[in-house]
């Protein structure tokens, strides 16, 4: 057998006009959207589907509390029992977190239940345990709402864009930190106060961590990559850097430089001089020309680049956040995962058969500006271009600002490693006359 | 049974590691380019489908041309015969045309071959019939590359957003006309100049009539009204006014005023007053303001705009025409039509259960611009004034430019009907200080 597939075609359905029962698991935003959509059209589902989808219980934590148009009776604390009901056929999971949702997804797929899930934490740190059990038990996992909200990225690159070959997958797919990232660039604010405005709106998290630091972007990054490499790659793959460190001052520079500071997600398929292939998937702050499509995406939309050998760029943008956007996605799973409920088949399942090595992160070549506080002295300039011509890097701009005793040096370099563009920062900074280096961020290429 | 779809589950597959035979009818660029990466990337899809494909044949109307890299013994001029082989299981049809493929395509889905098709006007034309011949059937009839060649908007719309409520689709589906629009602002040509350079570089084909007077931007608004309405809208169905008669004058009075003149193909859900639903679906020059980023479509690319309930409003962008991108939309398709062979299991087939009726042009609502030669006199103003006050409708902006004797004016106006608009514009021609009304114009909402 040449690949990787469950080693069963798929079973017969329940036949048309068959009801699909529903739990689902979790009552917070996107719960609540899910439920109230699923009542409002569901003729419209019916129609979809082949059968009508019943709400079969609600699993929460506290049953309780005041939850309006919701029937008391459908609320349970007990998960388990209510995912193993024999009328369930499909679990909606969007409860968040990663160890109980885990030990309910797992439950669900081991039980012959389909899995519609919106959580991106879990399936980037545990997709192929997940994904050997939805095998086993021949049942659909889908998570079209873990990556982009509404934007279908999931089910193009698992569908659409199957006959083809991914090369770069990338974009902006964090609205908190893009919500900061635009203020900060809009208003001079400073991240702190940036922050505080998004949290204060309701865009960032009471602790904001997982969204400032890059973690989000990095589950996310990891879907990507492994959809679109046919790969194993998780959130413990992807090189991370967040925006906490980035500065009034960066914006401000990259902003007369001709740049938006962005923080992507990118997904590249590398090619070394013998042919061999591996992956790598990185986020961290990223210089966007200004006239390039990402850098006009604002507030807390997301948007992805995927650039496809006969497809060429493709580009998908839209609503990356929120209840509604992420119960259409969530909806749009839904539908699919009852409609094989009733006519029988399956959704592709996940398939890593390409199983490329990942690149490390000194592997990857990008091009850097760097900002770096100098002696305003005769050959200074010369004592920092020798450190870049020792380790073969060229520079393709050099910016100088005279501040009285000091000089405040932007400098723009050619494609260089991440491996030796660390150890030019070492020497630089080793430099006598260079007092600090600011910062250092990349531009996409 | 409370719809209208196949009346059977789906059946087995052929099993893991079984042979999907391909029939290929057509070999031009986009045949010539799915061949080529069928054999390029044979690992790839045996390890995506389950299972390898092989290419069984290709009708061809002169089996003598010469084909580099094509073996002779696949060629045949006998395209039913190809299909009708034991061993062929999908048929991709990229002939182009409308009666053979129709012949062929209906001959291969009575066969109970799958059928992966570009042909947006056979779609378009004949969707019922097809469909209907499909779900007897029990296979797949796919057209991914029908519409806007590698933006997978088809699934997008068949599967991402099946939980959702489409309220419109608007969007730049035809390369040529954009091109060709794109060239007259950029350089101030005149129509029959772009044209011209449009056909020299191989943007438009020697007749290009279907291309500028819209034909098939209209085919491509009635797939992705069926699709996104669940309605059934046919070529027929679709207002289509083309390119030919914009003028570099419009050009240029849309720039001064901060518009872009683009062709849009628009699908619109309509709710009277009394919540009755229609939809409607047309292709017009229409006026784009220049900071939307439909504006920034340049070239022969394509952008689609979705809006829906939960979702808001997705962009898709992309190269939406070519043997490479195009090619990328049949290869998906074929993968997932050949999985489903192997696997078991069918695409969501063809529905139309919400039977909308079609709204005529006359009831849709824009807003307009409108192009006139008056007289230079005083009153003037008020006579055209009050020919839109008697109608009801309000004007946004009147501009008046002397031109010696005459003058020119122009008006935008707030939002009427299309019927409204005909009997203001009769109006205005007939009174005697009005000399010409040179063009109407619609603006996107």
């Amino acid at each position: 057998m040449a690949n990787n597939q469950a080693a069963t075609t798929y079973g017969h359905g329940k036949g048309i006009g068959a009801t699909v029962g529903i739990a689902l698991l979790g009552m917070g935003t996107v719960g609540a959207e899910v439920f109230r959509l699923i009542n409002e059209n569901a003729n419209d589902f019916e129609q979809r589907i082949g059968g009508p989808v019943a709400v079969r219980g609600i699993a929460v934590s506290d049953t309780s509390k005041e939850r309006p148009g919701v029937p008391a009776e459908l609320l349970t604390t007990d998960a388990h029992a209510l995912i193993n009901r024999d009328d369930v056929d499909v679990v909606v999971e969007v409860i968040g977190g990663i160890d109980y949702p885990r030990e309910l997804v797992l439950a669900a797929l081991r039980a012959g239940k389909s899995v519609v899930t919106a959580n991106k934490a879990l399936v980037a740190a545990h997709a192929d345990e997940l994904a050997a059990a939805a095998n086993a038990a021949g049942v659909d996992l889908f998570f079209e709402a873990a990556v982009a909200a509404a934007i279908p990225v999931v089910g193009m690159l698992r569908r659409s864009l199957a006959g083809d070959k991914i090369q770069r997958i990338s974009g902006i797919v964090n609205g908190t930190t893009n919500f900061i990232l635009d203020a900060m660039e809009t208003t001079g604010a400073s991240y702190e106060d940036a922050l505080a405005e998004a949290t204060r709106l309701g865009y960032a998290e009471a602790d904001p961590t997982a969204d400032v630091e890059g973690h989000d972007a990095a589950s996310k990054a990891a879907i990507l990559a492994s959809l679109g490499f046919y790969t194993r790659v998780t959130f413990d793959d992807v090189h991370c850097e967040g925006i906490s460190k980035i500065t009034a001052e960066d914006i401000e520079a990259a902003d007369r430089a001709g740049y938006s500071i962005k923080l992507l997600a990118i997904c590249e398929r590398l090619t070394a001089a013998d042919g061999t292939e591996s992956v790598n998937a990185r986020v961290h702050p990223t210089l966007v020309p200004k006239d390039h499509p990402l850098a006009s995406v604002n507030k807390s939309y997301n948007a992805i680049f995927v650039e496809a050998e006969a497809a060429g760029s493709l580009m998908f943008y839209g609503n990356g956040a929120g209840g509604n956007p992420t119960a259409s996605a969530v909806l749009g799973d839904l539908v699919g995962a009852s409609r094989n409920k009733v006519h029988g088949g399956r959704a592709p399942e996940d398939n890593t058969y390409a199983h490329l090595p990942i690149a490390s992160f000194g592997e990857v070549e990008t091009r850097y500006h760097i900002d770096m506080e100098v002696a305003d002295r005769t050959g200074v300039l010369a004592a920092i271009s020798n450190v870049f011509a020792e380790f073969g890097v060229s520079l393709r701009t050099v910016r100088q600002e005279d501040r009285g005793e000091t000089a405040r040096l932007i400098v723009v370099t050619h494609a260089a490693r991440e491996s030796v563009l660390a150890d030019i920062v070492e020497h630089l900074s080793g430099l006598d006359d260079v007092h600090a280096v600011n910062s250092v961020i990349r531009l996409d290429n």
